[in-house]
């Protein structure tokens, strides 16, 4: 088969022809339909020191995790639900397990002690093939690929928004890149009072207004001033940081009202410095730091709010096929605000 | 002034000129603009065994205590935000309470122990003007009288949904008088995946669709097969109990999804049989005694899902002055979904 | 082996000798060096109504869920650490879940929509040995074996106990079963406020005093003016129902404080009648159905306990070998407070 | 009377004689028997440039704000419970509020938007009296003066350990200040499963171990490898926070758990550099940022614990007249984990 392998430790990757893989015990085999670019999907491609320290050691790597596609083959011992039916178009959950752990034990499986990545610690799904966990598969007929693939970020915004209540309450999404587009659209769904958006990018801003935004704010301005006024001076209840970026987090932190909640999803590349006394002590305020997607509360609600209607295809703003991933890097690169899909079985 | 008072121990009300309240302190004057007919009224104006166990040594008495107005009078003694500026358009939150207790020292003002009630305890709305406490007063401006009057009971339906997060799970609502149907509306603004109602009345479940409702049910059918087949034999997450009714509360439990909760807030007349073991226990589920509205979190709530648009225009099915209050209550007692309101300042 | 074995629709059980059973896919064989009676057992025993309806289509069935003892073989495809090594001392949970539905992949297992229960839907413990999913096989070096089988109900205990924090709040036990005796010496062991305790058995109120009770109540009295009074008029914070007598039900949610909780986990054997408008709904509490144990945080809480003193020798007040059966049934019978455990390695 | 007054822009106090206060409306006159030292008196009476900036504009001002006294005086208006008797022993919640904020009427008074601290912004307790507003004052009959006035700090260890539930899990205090003191005790009553302390000072850590700790770790050695090591690997549940010192944040955000839990009460007196990213988002964790007490439902938390027998005695290591207040400081300045309370009626 066709996949895209990073065979060496620099820049760019590699077409190639390998084999297809072979399910193990617990596995399916899935033919990928389609498969999203993530941020991170660009580190392992630039190979930044991140990528060096994290995957220095596994090369090659075929990478990629965002996907969806169908079931063609069993590993040995699936019973029970794990036996999908060949054929069922599914997505991946990209957090990979060991199900044996204190914190696999007791509700929390997305911070296993022992995690391991999808396209990152086992070869991904910027390829033709694909071997999953059937745990970890999720059944998503009815979804068009490309929209499936996407459930697995959308998800994080849905964790990200839902830690607590959301109706009738402000909120604001620091970070208009594509998760923080999908909690823009979200906290709208969800009944949230005012929804307000941040990002530098003018273009993001627009599609964050039509995704659902009441109010956006170039994030070069005086946010905090202009969330304040915004909610007469209270602050806003809900800070959802989608961004990592320094600056927007302090944003957060200050605009956030006594009381409030902070999410942080976005992944900062280095050290915060933060006035803990002002920003999160003297204002009691509650702090999430927010990974993958609770399984698999996230992925029954992320279904549910698609299935009510919550249109994700302004995100997917390119489609093309697996050859041309050059071409996506570079369109990922330039940061417009949507997603950009390989589909490996372009014909 | 002109106000309807229950003179007598018996069915009926009159119509009687009474002096103009004064303000005590901590109170303030207010000139009702709009009452509307609460469930409680009808058992006040029929004289029932509630009615009499409950009034039957505070006669006369001035009733009705879903209402706005405007602010005319300060008593003495207030201070800050209390001291509400004359002619601010207000509508009441009805638990009047002491403030001492421990119920009202930790967070919990709506199940004061010495809890009083506006309309039973004090005289009440059905009048030109009312004496309530500053406390009490919510300022309601930019809404039309008829609607923030009914702020009231809608905070009972969003105190109701909103005990636990409703995005993205399905919801019943039964029974759809008013208070149900802008459960309806509420749910479906805050992103319920789907929202089911009942009633016995088609009338009822036509504007339960109008507001929201995905699907209707006829309360006499088997509502809990209707339930698990929408639900792929899952259940409902959420039960909505709105009715007091023996039949629909044991369709709720029986309904309900292990795991899920039950929200009660419609009043049975009579002590209700149920199979605890089988419909709470064994099924793992959190029940909810919905009473009042949190003081005041439930009304930041509702105003804000008012200012995004929930529109509650269709459940206000009749506006009349208050000489008409026998025309109201037959109207009420007809059983239609809407809710039927008394104008004191009607030209 | 030896197994005592329910071989007829009536009354009584059979010690018979049969198979060793062999663990299939999955499982682990154990064995059981502990197994002590529940109430289920007794109705078993018994064969009362329930037992008819539940088992009726069943038999023959070896019963008895609670236990603890050593895994000696392994099922194949254990793998990780269901792989439990051979010798380790185990213990049940004996909710067998199916690890697909809703429930089981929403953090909800131990009300999993096809829950199986050993003992009932599979051969149970009262016997020589038993298998046992490796998922279900909790490892519990360094306690006795009669101390380890109880930890199944001492998990109920402590599910019920700690739906929400305990400390600083007042606490009424009603019913001092072995469950009940165990959740007053958690409330105790947790820094509940005051630690109340009912039944009508002098004997387990004594129990209940040593274990840590501040002060025991005849349930034939007047529990809720008792109650009323220790607590200064404001009624308990907290109620754990562990009777399933529908008076203390009632005396329970008399006696809670308004924002109150209530957990039921005693089991009427039949429909209560509840005042759900007095008692529940103006009251604005909350009430928890409590079954099974929380897979596994319950577990590890439980751990936690014993390794910190929590001690529950008090309780186990009978060991005899498995041939004893009839006298350990009529001791159970009899009504005292504590365990009786049978000892199939009784030499 | 004699007060302790800081009169000038530099560091020390001045011992004069002033007025008695006269109560305003809503206020009582306390005669004050005991006034404990925190944190904060050091930084007013030395002079820092936090008290530069917080109180540069308000000399003179009578500082001490953790106190209890006996109500002397009332000021017009009270009514109900805030008429407390004459005679009474109450202690100060410090946190003044306006009660007309969006936090104080959604239940977070401790982080009013216009928020006041006694004794900072308006005079406090180092003197023989003082006016408070009557919502302030708690009930505290049965205490000793010196217990009494430590509720307020005690207080905040209350608040930050039951942010949620912490029986049976492990419980790491970072600083044993009074507060990480009164933490280490209040998680040792609460079922802890087991409570670990850091500090520097070996004193500190002695009394840690006199109050519950299980086990102490010189701040300075590698605390996050012995935590890990202590909790086979897993790290800890639970951290409370209570040094505002960097390195121990950083040790607190390395030690706790996926998915666990830290609280942040001690407060850094700069900006502190954190990686989110491993530390907070990765984790999964939750961050709460500890303020004051909740109004009120922390102090009948602190009441029912002191009631239960947790005794504060050891922490309270010196007493002595208002005269002596530069010893006071000195040695709180010395850095004793003990309380230093000034007698203000010391005869």
């Amino acid at each position: 088969m066709r996949a895209l392998v990073k065979t060496r430790a620099a820049a760019g990757a590699e077409l190639r022809t390998v084999p297809v893989p072979t399910p193990g015990p617990g596995d399916v085999l899935i033919r990928v339909e389609a498969a999203s670019l993530c941020g991170t999907d660009l580190h392992i491609y630039r190979w930044d020191d991140w990528a060096e320290s994290r995957l220095g050691g596994s090369l090659p790597r075929i990478f990629g995790h965002e996907m969806a596609g169908r079931v063609v083959a069993h590993g040995p011992g699936l019973l029970g639900r794990l036996a999908i039916p060949l054929g069922t178009l599914v997505a991946a959950e990209t957090h990979l397990v060991d199900g044996s752990c204190y914190q696999c034990r007791t509700g929390r499986e997305h911070v296993c002690a022992n995690l391991r990545i999808l396209g990152i610690d086992i070869d991904g799904a910027f390829a033709e093939y694909v071997v999953l966990p059937a745990h970890n598969a999720w059944a998503s007929e009815g979804l068009r690929p490309e929209i499936a693939a996407i459930q697995e970020p959308m998800g994080n915004a849905v964790h990200a928004a839902f830690t607590e209540e959301i109706a009738g309450q402000t909120v604001v999404v620091l970070g208009c890149g594509p998760i923080g587009l999908m909690a823009v659209a979200i906290a709208d769904l969800a009944g949230a009072a005012r929804v307000f958006a941040t990002d530098i990018n003018p273009e993001r801003l627009a599609m964050a207004r039509t995704l659902g935004a009441d109010e956006t704010i170039d994030a070069r301005e005086d946010v905090v001033a202009r969330l304040r006024e915004a909610t007469g001076g209270v602050g806003v209840d809900i800070v959802l940081e989608m961004s990592g970026a320094e600056s927007a987090i302090r944003q957060g932190f200050a605009a956030v009202t006594n009381g409030g909640r902070v999410s942080l999803l976005g992944i900062p590349s280095r050290p915060i410095t933060l006035d803990l006394s002002d920003d999160v002590i003297f204002k009691g305020i509650r702090v999430y730091g927010i990974t993958g997607r609770k399984m698999f509360e996230t992925w029954y609600r992320t279904q549910a709010l698609l299935a009510q209607g919550l249109d994700l295809s302004p995100i997917v703003t390119h489609t093309m096929p697996l050859e041309r991933f050059a071409d996506a890097f570079d369109l990922l690169a330039a940061g417009h605000g949507g997603k950009v899909v390989l589909l490996p079985q372009w014909a």
